[in-house]
């Protein structure tokens, strides 16, 4: 494995490039016809006069806006830019540079039109309000980059009273993919879900969802132990407000009433799982020797993780995943987004349930143990591009198992659908590139 | 001249395709790659991590996203879908097909990326404030088929009050083109904008900006006869609130007080526009025959004209505009939108001025008479490529001589940079086309 400064000149790297071809290409996606244009006749089909007749049948049918147009497609990524990657407040302007990757992220993977919306507002009930009337054209909305606590009280009320499926990915996302490789890594060691004991370093979005999903995936949350910057959560604590997801932690969590920072909440537990402050000083050394055996630690802060993984190692842990892409096991929420859309989508899900995440991260899981699991091999990566069908698929037969899909279908018919548009997706891309349409980058 | 029952016939045809082909493409565009992915590392570019170095540099100078991102040609078609074409108040969801479509000719005809957004809120406070808050991804926003009086009220707020254009094209577009029509009409006839009198079938948004514009333009308000269902507008009026340009219009129009109703107004006028319903009875043969010598007719209402220009023809008419595709002279929307928006992106304008509008009409004007000015041939069609660069160019021209462009370049680059954009736009979708990747449609 590379040293710290190697390492740090690799992380370099990419923000180098980025700052060279961002200007090249100013931007990441546009739009193109998606419809046949033969000759200038055709715009009389596309636009008046023909259209006003679609107008008038999805004005008799509201249902007939999925067919005759492409929101069953469309996805908005919407963010306030109050939090942008481990960034900050930059401002909805600076985080449209992320919106926009996204979109790419989608549109390659998971065959998914989205239109990045950044909103020039920071509060939360407006935000709701807009995302509320953005829904006509869109299929789905996925949530991005809002600061907390507020990002709770937007999904919560959101997933509640929307007509289409919201997702907000630094909460879902992250969980859905983290719980993919937990269940791996408990195979590998032979425990339990519903047994183990968890230490859970921060207390942010990711950390909040995680846990969420993890209950919901049977695990136990008297045996968690949360703690945050003031330390470990317990029922004393007053720093959290009623309605806040971690006011309910301080009450569930922590069954055996411990106090103190980090390593009294690391001390004998089988899993650790950070999502904090960027590292690599953040866990030591010593305080991961003081797990369980057969320990597993995700320490998946961006850009370096709490703890480097040879020193996890070297503590006696067993298996170590990060956030970065130059480690094995990296814990990316890139592996889940464009394929759960992809299946919420294809089946027109209203909503998007924890069990449909939980189907997701199972298939996930499983993709990666079809390959042969190892303690170096918990989760696919991204260029297995079969991860995105399967779970578009698990997904979309969830949602029609708990009767939340509008359009009802066999798992083979949704492997078709969803492999098809996402070959074509890639296809597309090549076309673009082959032609010249997306120049070349200019020589460095 | 084809006869009334082949007309019907004609105007039902697309329409029928329009409802067999929109289930089929199930939507006019689509979002695509605008950057090269040569693997899978290139994602570190794009998105986490290298694109947080974008956002940093933007958080320092906000000025950058137009330079990092898609911003700078990316405009938001928007609607509360409260006057969809003649349809009227059919909802935000029946009104996407016509904004999608919008979006596509946008792209086509203009090279815009265009995201056609459908709003859930009838209220026009809530309106504005969701599209100043729409703003950061932005480089233009498009408002259509908003109901009067609110579209007023909507438009001239957010003219004064947001940092990117805004146009609605119901209002500035049709008379833009409207006012390119007359130009050449008037040329042909020779008589002067500052001296004929005009009368006015109508009062909506289409009549309104029609005449704010001409009178720009150099028309004398008192020279102006305007009717609406009412009657002719007078001082004595007191059916329009003041803040409404209607109530204005009571005030400056009409210097010699007629009374009565369309016959009235269009008796010993030069000029006749019609935007009012859709006819051809709503003006008869002998009211325009009590015009003036070298009399010349606008009758714009769809599907069918105020007046068939045949019968006006044979009533002494000389000149005769519809906004058919069908007959000569078609006040079309198309020749406009497309490359104004072309020309108010190339150079970053702020706003868009009457003063500009003037210049693209101008030069659409001019455009037609280059190829040879006749009485069937007031302005170009939308095939006649050149239109979309040639009107860019005077945009941004007056947009940089009127000190409201952030960019400055000379014809010669405006030129250039307009017509590779919208090149390169109709090679794209050739290419995809081509490919395979928009399928040619099943036959009937």
């Amino acid at each position: 494995m590379s040293s710290k400064n190697e390492l740090v000149a690799k992380a370099e790297k990419p923000g180098e490039e980025a700052l060279r071809l961002h200007p090249f290409y100013r931007g990441k996606i546009e739009t193109v016809p998606k419809c046949i244009i033969r000759d200038f006749d055709d715009f009389a089909i596309w636009y008046t006069p023909g259209v006003a007749q679609t107008c008038k049948e999805i004005e008799k049918d509201p249902e007939k806006v999925w067919e005759y147009t492409n929101k069953a497609n469309t996805v908005a990524v919407i963010s306030d830019g109050t939090r942008v990657l481990g960034l900050g407040d930059i401002g909805p302007e600076a985080g449209l540079p992320v919106m926009e990757g996204k979109a790419l992220l989608y549109k390659y993977l998971g065959g998914v039109d989205v239109y990045p919306l950044c909103l020039d507002t920071k509060d939360p009930d407006e935000f709701i309000r807009v995302v509320k009337i953005l829904q006509p054209t869109f299929g789905g909305i996925n949530l991005e980059d809002i600061a907390q606590p507020k990002c709770f009280h937007i999904l919560d009320t959101l997933r509640k009273e929307t007509r289409i499926p919201v997702w907000h990915d630094d909460q879902q996302g992250t969980a859905t993919v983290t719980l993919a490789a937990l269940i791996n890594a408990l195979k590998i060691v032979g425990k339990k879900i519903d047994q183990i004991k968890v230490s859970m370093i921060g207390t942010g979005a990711a950390s909040v969802a995680c846990l969420r999903l993890m209950i919901a995936a049977g695990m136990n949350p008297g045996n968690v132990i949360m703690c945050d910057i003031d330390g470990i959560l317990h029922p004393g604590r007053d720093d959290y407000k009623k309605g806040d997801p971690r006011y309910d932690f301080c009450q569930i969590t922590n069954q055996e009433g411990r106090r103190g920072g980090i390593p009294e909440t690391i001390i004998d537990t089988d899993v650790c799982i950070a999502y904090s402050a960027s590292g690599p000083d953040v866990i030591k050394k010593e305080w991961v020797a003081s797990m369980r055996k057969d320990s597993i630690v995700f320490a998946c802060a961006n850009p370096n993780p709490e703890i480097w993984p040879w020193d996890a190692k070297e503590a006696g842990v067993r298996i170590v995943a990060t956030g970065r892409s130059d480690f094995p096991n990296q814990v990316n929420n890139s592996l889940g987004f464009p394929g759960i859309f992809r299946g919420v989508l294809d089946v027109r899900a209203s909503v998007i349930t924890d069990e449909m995440c939980i189907a997701a991260a199972n298939e996930l899981a499983q993709t990666a143990a079809d390959k042969g699991l190892r303690e170096d091999h918990l989760i696919p990566s991204m260029d297995e591009w079969e991860v995105y069908p399967r779970e578009a698929v698990a997904v979309g037969l969830k949602a029609i198992e708990q009767g939340v899909a509008k359009i009802h279908a066999s798992r083979q018919q949704l492997l078709e659908r969803a492999s098809g548009i996402i070959k074509r997706a890639r296809y597309q891309a090549q076309v673009l590139m082959e032609s010249g349409i997306i120049p070349q980058p200019p020589i460095e």
